[in-house]
């Protein structure tokens, strides 16, 4: 689900790149500005030195995405930050080397091109591994928070071998998957794949003259800030002894409003998370917080002893916890459901349309020339050219799907002896349809559906293995199986795009793929491993790092397998209140149209502090307010370095993230605790401590 | 001493408005401008709607004055904030009046003038009243500290009655005083007067169309910073529950540079300060701390036991606090005998040469015509014709101080019965001269030596009374006589000056100015009181309110009347070597000349920090860094406006300092306490709160 989050949240990134760059799409051709330049050959577009800068970026973003993951489960489009710091590394990187007088190939947008492509499909497995919903949604800390399923058989701890493997197994099919369809969608559809094109247009910009000394400037902005960022996350480690200490507990709105997760937490990430998303979403988020921990719980906590028992630890399931959690459950599920039904009938129809047209003009083609199709643009005849150059063999697509289709099959039930080998068989059968439906989507509509393809498996799969069985654990590890194919299939066709729009080779960009998913494999699950171990809360909904999805998608598991018997009192009918309403107002919003629709809050993003609470919330409208007050004040300038200096809060206060579960895992505490006391409290504290 | 702290800390922001008036005042004549405005009557200059908008305002700033003193004793000019605030209040005043369709006078220039000088002498009273110094001195809180002389006959708790009393006696005389001899300072003498001369080219900007135009945007920079800084106290004062609670006491630098007071507490008023007085002082201050709190003090402490007993409580004089107090004294008197020598020598030179110059052109004058007197400029017969209109007689001035002075005398010893008649009339024969002298000296140099006259009278009268009649006493309230006197006779005069420069007649000067000391006499013990009741430890170096000047004047009296027995080990020799090094800084000053001396520290600023620590040097570096940086960003930016902004942030936490009094008289206490606690502390805390 949070890929939905992610993908909605690049919605608006994007059009901001599409208005800055008007200047360099409206009227010139783009390839006549790289006419000059030589396209090298494929195998000099993968350069070391761009492997080398990827390796390092891979990293860097995997700690930004796995803290987010962990923490909110909200990850927005990095893919500004990834365009500006792989261009600076790199060019920074050869006129270094020029300086220093050894010969050297210049900086090419083809290389460019592997750097993103490299990155973002590494640090997408730390999305689709699973790390802060399904796959940590099998280990003992989220399975104790429910009475129900928390049989061993159902339970899996995460380990650094098992994780690595089952994702070298499952993360490499989606990309033979759709290799043979990319001439089909790129060429013949023109599909748009919006982010896509925005990265390629990013980086064509890039490398004109105009277009780099702006991205001089921008990543001047996102290096300050990324300073600052990472200094602002350094001090505030210095108050933190214990996890209730320092600024992450502040109660800036009083102490009875921090009890019900009203404050500021002073986190850069989601402040520069919030100038990133569009505004709908933030004040979605913070609309939900209102109604829910303002308003709900408050109200359901009077009925406690009434409506479900009063000895429950906080945590329970069965007590208030339950509701928060099987609510915003049921506002996830009501809005995946609106738009997984929404985009795949357009797919579909798109699909249908598009089929009939094309054997209709093929015929017609045949027989007259009526008809004219539309002479081709010079950018065109120069993409296409370059297209179709070097291109991958549908063999070695067919026979690589095959052979990790059978290696998988044999090998994936030794993990998780839960899920049979037929089970894995027939995911396998279906996926290269499903993987194929969420390319054409996201290619239409930029919306990647692998987080409700993942929970259809769940429904699937749990049914069929039944609970006795493990089938809690079936469902989740077919969850995965299924989202990392559909994930990376949607992946890759977009990067054909983007290499489609920069003139890199298919081969390079299907090399650099296999080159960024091999280190995303290898490196995500260290980096979780890095956050398992130093903070040891992880996952319970008091920790620094609850990872609300975890809990999420377990309970969506024991829903499907068990049914809805473990529910406490009245919780159903809420349930089915918020499923419908969520289903509601997104049909309100579609029928009024984009216009308006835009005033209608997301049930989705309004799910999250349910059971979350606010403070992430405020967080990011405190981001929304900046830009917002930014744009009043110069609008240009915001435009033009908001994203820079959004994605710099982020990736300072990210990267503060591998110092920091480094100190925790060395079992280093912060020297000092700023505590929050009551005045009561306080007067108690101050009689102890002097006595 | 803070006198001349205040008077020092005027000289940058003088540069500054006389920087960005340099446009009206190099070429074009000033009262051509404004030829075609008449000047009212001196009657129509008192206007009501001023004298209502001084009253305001003269709460406002006798909140911020009396906030200063107490804390760190540090004012600078509020000069700038009183003119563009005054400037605000009548503007709106006559608009609004206006637009309601009332008839209304416009507002001139010279109303402005008198709005300033009743603010300025009623916030002047805050200072030479002595709340933070001598008239505190006296108290118990104060003579606790000390274990000589804190006998009842050397003890007097402040009260409302008889310090409004005590003020009424001693701050009109003043103002008789210098009266009869405005004309030979303003239009014989030609001084110059820095302060009242800024002041005066700040009101005459503000009535040009140009000058209003950026008075307004300046008022609109103030008025945003202003909010920002009173929201931020109050923000601030829901975490501080008790004294060692909140922001002020943040260890920003940690635990253990927190016990050697060096961290940021936050405080907007300071940072503002620092934004306002010059460079070298805030480096100077720094300075003083890390050679105080960060080298001295530690090593001094190693000697716990050898060089004084370790059994004395942390406030004990015969301790460390000891050694902190009478250092800072020695230098403090160091620097201010060279300079109080250096200016008397000055004036007495000047003077002398005036004097011999006048009488020789007079005869000349009267026998030949051959050195021509310069033709006066149409400025100066326009300032001269005003100027010698509305004379108040020479008689006024005569009787009313023979009046006052023969009340003072015997009414002064029912105040205080330490201090005999003959004392009080040995005073006021002396007054004039040294009033003559201060106003002179201050016309000459801008800096006022109010305070070292006060202490000069500490010795005199201290040692004359002797330690068994209450000696200390009789000193400090000498003390007080003197600095009224001395310190509303400069300002008066500077006020001169600035209605020389705005045509206001010199009867409305006069009335204004006893106006707003009559304001002051009643405001200012009132807002003292306000702070004595609301924080009961106010006067004791671990308050907020330490108010450092008032161990430092009771313990000069004490050295006055007692001598140096006192001290405990070693500390004399220290005295001696600081008190000389004060006056060696001094000299090195003075030798190497403007350029070069302003890069050597000021012995004054230094010895502040030697008893507080380093904490408002920290607030006040920021203030220089922000300013700084905003320099090299855009220097005429903030040339024009960092006064502002550095008045706003004065303003609105000194503002805030009345709602959070009457909150403290109240009783009211914050309802969270931000603490912070060391690991081990905040384990034991943990445990303590959860047992």
């Amino acid at each position: 689900m949070s890929g939905r989050s992610i993908e909605l949240m690049e919605d608006e990134s994007i059009e901001k790149i599409f208005e800055s760059k008007e200047e360099l799409m409206e009227d010139e051709s783009i390839e006549k500005i790289f006419e000059s330049k030589e396209v090298p050959r494929w195998q000099d577009q993968l350069t070391v030195r761009a492997l080398v800068v990827s390796f390092m970026l891979s990293i860097l973003f995997t700690f930004i995405v796995m803290k987010l993951n962990l923490t909110t489960g909200i990850v927005p489009s990095l893919g500004v930050s990834v365009g500006l710091l792989g261009f600076l590394f790199v060019n920074s990187w050869t006129k270094i080397l020029h300086k220093a007088g050894f010969l050297n190939h210049p900086f090419t947008r083809q290389e460019n091109t592997v750097v993103q492509t490299c990155v973002i499909a590494s640090a997408g497995i730390a999305f689709s591994g699973g790390f802060g919903s399904y796959l940590l949604a099998m280990s003992q800390v989220v399975a104790r928070q429910s009475t129900s399923a928390n049989n061993p058989e159902n339970i899996k701890n995460p380990s650094l071998s098992w994780m690595i493997g089952f994702l070298i197994l499952t993360s490499f099919v989606g990309l033979f998957c759709v290799l043979p369809l990319r001439k089909v969608m790129i060429m013949d559809f023109k599909l748009i794949f919006p982010s896509g094109t925005a990265t390629a247009h990013l980086i064509n910009s890039f490398h004109t003259p105009k277009g780099a000394k702006r991205a001089k400037k921008q990543v001047r902005f996102l290096g300050k800030f990324f300073s600052l960022s990472f200094l602002w996350g350094f001090f505030q480690w210095f108050f933190a002894a214990t996890e209730t200490c320092g600024f992450s507990n502040f109660p800036t709105f009083g102490l009875k409003a921090y009890q019900n997760k009203f404050y500021f937490d002073f986190s850069a990430t989601y402040v520069g998370v919030g100038m990133i998303c569009p505004y709908v979403i933030n004040v979605s988020m913070l609309l939900g917080a209102v109604l829910s921990w303002g308003i709900m719980w408050p109200l359901i906590e009077k009925k406690e002893g009434d409506w479900y028992s009063a000895h429950l630890s906080s945590s329970s399931l069965n007590g208030l916890q339950g509701y928060r959690v099987f609510i915003a459950i049921a506002m996830i599920l009501g809005d995946g459901l609106y738009n997984f039904i929404k985009i795949l009938s357009r797919t579909l129809f798109a699909l249908y349309h598009q089929l009939r047209n094309k054997n209709m003009s093929s015929i017609i083609g045949n027989t007259t020339a009526s008809p004219p199709t539309p002479a081709l643009s010079y950018d065109e005849q120069r993409r296409n050219h370059f297209f179709l150059q070097d291109p991958v063999p549908a063999w070695v697509a067919i026979a690589g799907y095959i052979a990790i289709a059978a290696i998988s099959s044999a090998t994936i039930p030794h993990i998780f002896y839960q899920l049979k080998w037929y089970h894995i068989v027939l995911l396998y059968i279906f996926a290269p349809a499903l993987a194929f439906c969420n390319a054409y989507g996201t290619g239409l509509t930029n919306w990647s559906m692998a987080a409700g393809y993942g929970k259809l498996a769940i429904f699937m799969i749990g049914a069929w293995a039944g609970v006795s069985h493990g089938g809690v654990l079936a469902g989740l590890a077919a969850c995965g199986v299924m989202m990392n194919i559909v994930s990376t299939a949607s992946d890759l066709t977009s990067d054909f795009k983007t290499g489609y729009l920069t003139l890199a080779s298919p081969r390079t960009m299907f090399v650099s793929q296999i080159i960024g998913t091999a280190m995303g494999c290898v490196i995500t699950p260290c980096v979780f491993w890095l956050f398992y171990k130093a903070f040891d809360d992880l996952g319970l909904s008091t920790s620094p790092y609850p990872a609300p999805y975890a809990l999420m998608y377990r309970n969506i598991a024991i829903l499907g397998v068990e049914g809805v018997s473990s529910l406490p009192k009245h919780c159903l009918t809420l349930c089915c209140v918020f499923f419908i309403a969520a289903l509601a107002i997104n049909v309100v919003r579609d029928a009024v149209g984009p216009k308006r629709g835009r005033f209608i809050p997301m049930p989705m993003a309004m799910a999250i502090p349910f059971y979350l609470g606010g403070y992430f919330a405020i967080d990011m409208c405190v981001g929304s307010l900046i830009l917002f007050i930014w744009e009043k004040i110069d609008k240009t300038k915001a435009d033009a370095f908001g994203p820079a200096v959004a994605s710099g809060l982020i990736c300072g206060d990210g990267i503060w993230a591998l110092p920091s579960s480094l100190l925790g895992f060395a079992g280093v505490k912060a020297p000092i605790c700023m505590k929050f006391l009551s005045k009561n409290d306080n007067a108690r504290v101050d009689a102890f401590l002097s006595s």
